[in-house]
């Protein structure tokens, strides 16, 4: 009740049917009643997974969500059109079982290039539409959230209770990582919900959102071919965001942001291999595009990355990376800080306490601020360390 | 006499000046006698080193060159206006020394964020500029590529005798690496000869042998501060490449391009921690550009640098990398094979003998190769693995 079914509306469980080998839960599903408008964001490879492209339709639809169906341990990725049939053929299950008054989504995360067990995942899929009866009978469901971890060393969930103009309107979400797994690559998924009754038109909001969160994190560059981001507004709260005053609203936007970028940095803490979490924040930029441009050229440096990992301040390795971003950059505007303490201004190296930025470096928490002294947009992101757990990681052979 | 000397018309030496601690080679000077018709291409990085502010203004006056200056320990780099007044001193005290018809660039390389030691280099110029006198009194000269050194494991260089139409033309290289020191970003210089005489009228071919090679490499994907790459043409073997039939043009040609290749994959080879050389390959794209970018974005994946040091041929990472690229891609027409094995075709895994293709992988020499099926472009790129060893060498806390 701590994640997506927090908000009036939402159930959510998972179970396992055996698409993981090691038996744990691989197979979940959430349900809105009654049905939820959907906002939608996904991977922009030109490889998209099977769900992806039927997902991405139905979202073009327009028409409201009943139910999204995730796996985990089979990512159904490069898989033609037998894949695309399987995802439909999964839909079908699911409306016979559960007769939804809406849409159905699919989203899949694991291995990719193998084809789903459809057997194990059809009777998966039955067993979990027995939940209370079943319960009685001795089968297991366990928590939504724990049916899309792969590699995830701890649970991404979150949630949120705001009061709008003297009503409860709440928040739920879930999320897995986005570090990158044995024997190929794993994906980002997150699913949030609310009970705030939001119209289609809040599309734009809802993306601008998940450029400031999901869209601002790297663990180390590479994008999933099955990336999704997902908001459900059932407007089971009885509160309409479009009745509600500017303050509301901004109450509300700010809370959805706060959900997604917690969400974004938990899937950042959870990075492989990573042993610090790195705030990097671009203020002074000319334009919004140019700061994110510089925080992105510094998440994605293996050079900066390792030099976090090794607790090192390095200056001149932020500033390249910054310089090599595209954006506009004049060294002799630009001023640098690490863990609060500024180490450059105007192109040229300051004197500064060692020992103290070298025991500030050391915390799990650090940060990195650069300051392009040209105008007045900024950009935050988020990045982990590069440590020699990523490559040990990622080099094993797959077996 | 094996590299940049070989072509007839240039000498080339270097010294320990003192800038590097521990007394190795790090002053040294290119002389073109005839002065040389000059080609260069430099970092594209906002945050540019002095020297190359400096030597982008003598390229775009136009005159011919006659002095290349370089030293390493010190990248002359984030060094404001101070920075560029050394550079301009030290090619005062060239000229006050040597009378050159020409002009005279300077490269740098090495720490960033400090200002040249002057007295020791301007000592040092006035030593190397006695050799002959020097070297009885017993000074100790060394070949120029020493001087350029970094954390280069071994020296960079090559040579190459043409006959065009019935007479010689040579050309000679040097290089050093591309790898990342500490404390600071290291750099590309290198630096090609010819005693060919060619005209300003062959920078576009030039540049696109520059794309092809040094453009064309990347060990992490950071782009340094003083990224360097000349060609100096002086005419000395009497030959002229405008004189010359078509048949000797292209010969002429491919030679700077094979040498060019050459250094830089020596770059690639000596890269940071790399165990391995990496050949990309793109055929089938519809653009060059695109052809280009799938190799770039192949090259700079940590995930697929980490599956090459680890011996995977992990097809998934590497079309999840291609697909991200920007270029035009279509999973079902995607073929792919690693070193020489097909494991991939329209999209879907193919069987192959998986123990010969780990055999295959272990090599030092290792290749993976993308046909898009789109169209008849093509580019080649080539990078390192990523080890252990890269995250050791670039997390070591600054001394």
């Amino acid at each position: 009740m701590e994640d997506v079914s927090f908000p009036k509306g939402f159930q959510a469980w998972g179970l396992a049917c055996g698409i993981k080998k090691n038996g744990k839960p691989d197979l979940g599903i959430l349900v809105s009643e009654p049905p939820a408008q959907v906002f939608s964001a996904f991977t922009r490879n030109a490889v998209k997974a099977a769900p992806v492209l039927f997902d991405q339709e139905v979202a073009s639809g327009g028409g409201k969500l009943s139910h999204v169906l995730v796996n985990s341990g089979n990512a159904n990725a490069c898989t033609g059109a037998r894949g695309y049939a399987d995802v439909t053929a999964e839909v079908a299950l699911v409306r016979a079982l559960a007769a939804p008054k809406g849409e159905v989504m699919v989203s899949s995360t694991g291995v990719i290039g193998e084809y789903l067990p459809m057997d194990k995942i059809k009777a998966g899929i039955a067993r979990l539409f027995k939940k209370g009866a079943a319960e009685g009978a001795g089968e297991t469901f366990g928590p939504f959230v724990h049916s899309i971890m792969t590699t995830d060393t701890f649970e991404k969930k979150t949630m949120k209770s705001l009061v709008l103009e003297g009503k409860e309107v709440r928040l739920g979400g879930v999320a897995k990582g986005a570090g990158m797994i044995r024997p190929n690559m794993a994906t980002m998924l997150s699913y949030i919900t609310t009970d705030l009754d939001l119209d289609a038109g809040y599309a734009p909001t809802f993306l601008a959102a998940v450029e400031k969160s999901f869209n601002s994190i790297s663990v180390d560059g590479d994008m999933s071919t099955n990336d999704t981001a997902l908001l459900l507004a059932n407007g089971a709260s009885g509160v309409r965001y479009a009745s509600l005053g500017g303050e509301a609203r901004k109450a509300f936007d700010d809370g959805l942001r706060d959900v997604m970028e917690e969400l974004a940095k938990l899937i950042i803490r959870d990075g492989e291999g990573a042993t610090k979490l790195v705030t990097i924040e671009t203020v002074g930029a000319r334009t919004s595009e140019d700061a994110k441009a510089v925080c992105r050229a510094i998440a994605n440096s293996p050079l900066v990355k390792t030099a976090f990992f090794g607790g090192d301040a390095n200056w001149g390795r932020v500033l390249a990376a910054a310089g090599s971003s595209g954006a506009e950059l004049v060294p002799e505007k630009t001023a640098l800080e690490f863990c609060g303490v500024q180490v450059m201004a105007q192109g040229g190296a300051l004197a500064y306490d060692e020992d103290d930025l070298a025991e500030r470096m050391k915390s799990k928490d650090v940060s990195v601020k650069v300051d392009l002294g040209l105008g007045k947009e900024a950009w935050t992101y988020w990045t982990c360390d590069l440590s020699y757990e990523y490559v040990k990681i990622n080099a094993a052979y797959r077996t």
